[in-house]
């Protein structure tokens, strides 16, 4: 697998310099955004040399054997040119041609062709119908048609992070990559794995449990080979966060059309992905907006919550939800109830706890009461950001969340425009909605769960937490 | 009602001089911001001018009998001061002060004590604990602790719209004030209901009808009077749209820490508003982002639905959602699919029709002839701004919806913080995710049914539309 993510050769097949071609996008990226310092070779019907990358008129002709071939090329001369890779000894092909199975009979047949050359010279194939790998690390990316121009992009190569994607559809990928720069959370690797005729999404939840993978999320359009998917899920020691589409035979056609995807039962899926440990998402969006609840914070170890909150209603609001998520609104003891009495300003010392108007020390004092109660597992603080020291606070709870062990989902009430700024800019796991907030405890909590009926032994180690400016000891979970 | 919104001499009483007196406030906002040009009177135990608002020791003393008086002193003292009110002969008065019903049994007498004043002297009171009445048209507002700076006050002023709120809680007014800055409709008037000892929601609904009101949103924490309420919603013309709190027990116990709601049953509650055609908001944010369906697009006059994508993905997971809102993925006619081989790049003709890269003009012909199909009743667009001229396409598109008389709910399938911006940029209606876009549609369809079920005559009026450079003649719907 590792070739695909850090390949020390590529060629890239059917890149030229005429106007709007694909091919040259992928150069483009390598030489002139990634400084990709190993070779990187084209083929074209003309030999022709793109962005400085030698070009050949076949596969055969080529100085050496690469790492990687990336095909982009009319569907119709996909076949053909595999047999040449074949040939040559390429052992890693990205397929980045659409027009097989996606499009009818002949393009079935296209694909079986090449799952016959790939099975006999023991290639592993990436597509048809995809993008390729993009790995931050080892800043390498085979996708077309990306504009390395986008800031987006950018932070993407130079903040490399901890969450690793599998995405059957490069629309969706470029969505997550883009709203992950509004965001927290880095990405370490992500693949678009398209009608995936050779290599899926099991494969990858393995290849994940060994590299510097924390999340791994997935998009699914179809499953291909279900019992596959759920024994590696099984063995994943790091949670799997899943959107599939297909839930109704509407949105299983439509992905047929897009990606030749099977129409698989859904109930039977859905109850096959909760033994195996997998987290069925709801949005497609919280494939970018529930990872930081994995890096950022402690696992929820329990279902019960305690509520914060400066703006009463949303008290209110989110108890709702925590209910309707089958989370706990836990009755606070009595002990914790005196100390939060002590600690002034307290409108409601019951669970949802609510303030006015009060100075910073009253929140950190309500933080540490909280977090610090036994009958308390995690924490919703609902805290609009009226004056700026509120962010100040959140700064310490996160602190706070690391040394009790305990996770906090924060929500701020604010438009949701200025809570992504907030977030940004001050580098606070802030969720854009409560239904978010509570729905990150939730999975946090599932995951947890899941990791004991799993039989991972589940324990506490000693580690070093990095401060802005010490190294302070903490407690971290890990599944051993 | 009127003299709430639009009084034509105020007085605060407990605004003072001391440091972070919050009718200051009030009185900050009325001169300084809003420039009010009518008499404000404040009330103080110094009797003390502030920001040059004169003051006096009673009501009692003031020169002339004000529209309006807005309360804002310790609750121990409302009851007194409400008797001076009475005997003034105000009739309507805005209590913002907390601590009656929400705060225990003392409160709850100083409540009673209140009602019984206001019974035998045919005053109005709003509250408490509430912030009162903000009119963007009247330029008045009566909400303490605003900090006028804030650039999302200065746009609600300076735009006033057609979305009027009732809302039983500061924190959720402030909430969708602001996230409305962000977005494309503007605020009418907004009512911040508190506890409602007299004036409550029902009324509103009433007042609204007559106004430049289109559509009512409410948050509510508790119902007042059931019966009066469903009867109100029955007679409106307007859609209203309402957030509950209080679904599960602890939500509702939650409330009553709050506003003092009762704990109302939310099964049968949720069967009345199906009957009186309320629309039933499935989260908070839903408040201001929904609106816009009903301002900016004609209604969805069936259940018949064709997407559009650009970005393949998104038509499966629009598919999913579709169906689960009980909309009809509408499989295209021959003739529409003829329609659309033609107009060329279309990857799919069937619904959802799928394109590649393609000029402006193939998106104008596919959003033509989607509309004007039959078989067609409103469109979901999923088109990824990958050039800017989608977003120009996308402007044509809301004068098709007009002329043809059919919406369509626009998602941008990129980053939220992205679509946001596009959105207030270009004055286009975008929705922020597929999920939003989806229910949009389905709410616009549930208030056209329930107008059809309620009797009102639906009929198209020829009107004039407003276009950028030119008048132009168009049809609208209308509920006679």
């Amino acid at each position: 697998m590792e070739k695909f993510f850090d390949p020390k050769s590529v060629v890239v097949i059917g890149a030229s310099n005429s106007s709007l071609n694909l091919g040259a996008t992928i150069c483009n990226m390598l030489k002139d955004y990634l400084h990709y310092t190993w070779p990187v070779y084209v083929v074209n019907s003309k030999a022709e040399t793109v962005n400085g990358c030698p070009g050949f008129s076949s596969v055969l002709d080529l100085p050496e054997t690469p790492d990687l071939a990336i095909i982009i090329v009319a569907a119709r001369h996909v076949p053909g040119i595999v047999k040449d890779c074949a040939k040559k000894g390429i052992k890693r092909i990205v397929i980045e041609s659409a027009g097989f199975a996606e499009g009818g009979q002949v393009g079935e047949a296209m694909q079986r062709e090449i799952d016959e050359v790939i099975k006999t010279n023991g290639i592993r194939i990436m597509g048809p119908n995809c993008l390729g790998t993009l790995s931050t690390r080892n800043k390498f990316c085979s996708f077309y048609g990306v504009n390395p121009s986008l800031v987006e992009m950018n932070q993407i190569f130079e903040a490399p992070g901890n969450i690793s994607y599998t995405i059957q559809s490069g629309g969706v990928a470029v969505l997550v990559m883009e709203s992950l720069y509004y965001d927290l959370v880095g990405i370490n690797k992500v693949v678009s794995i398209g009608n995936k005729c050779d290599v899926d999404e099991a494969d990858f939840i393995d290849y994940f449990q060994k590299d510097e993978t924390q999340v791994i999320g997935m998009y699914l359009e179809n499953v291909a080979d279900g019992r596959k998917l759920m024994e590696a899920a099984k063995r994943s020691r790091k949670p799997i966060l899943m959107f599939k589409v297909g839930r109704t035979r509407e949105g299983a056609m439509a992905a047929i059309s897009h990606t030749a995807g099977m129409a698989n039962n859904d109930l039977i899926f859905d109850s096959a992905c909760k033994q195996a440990g997998i987290i069925r998402l709801k949005s497609i969006n919280e494939l970018h907006s529930l990872p930081k609840m994995f890096t950022e914070m402690p696992l929820l170890k329990g279902n019960r919550v305690a509520m914060f909150t400066n703006s009463g209603a949303f008290g209110s609001i989110a108890a709702d939800l925590l209910v309707e998520a089958d989370l706990r609104m836990v009755p606070l003891s009595g002990q914790t109830q005196d100390k939060l009495k002590k600690a002034g300003q307290v409108f409601n010392v019951k669970n949802p706890v609510d303030i006015g108007p009060a100075p910073p020390q009253t929140y950190l004092d309500i933080f540490e009461i909280l977090l610090s109660a036994d009958e308390v597992d995690g924490l919703l603080p609902l805290l609009s950001v009226w004056q700026t020291f509120v962010i100040d606070t959140l700064h310490e709870l996160l602190k706070m969340c690391k040394h009790y062990d305990k996770p906090a989902a924060i929500y701020t009430p604010n438009a949701v425009a200025k809570s992504i700024a907030i977030r940004a800019k001050h580098r606070i796991p802030i969720f854009e909605t409560p239904e978010e907030a509570v729905r990150a405890l939730s999975v946090s909590h599932m995951f947890h769960e899941s990791l004991l009926k799993r039989g991972f032994v589940y324990d506490q180690v000693e580690c070093e937490i990095m401060d802005d400016n010490r190294t302070i000891t903490g407690k971290m979970e890990a599944a051993l």
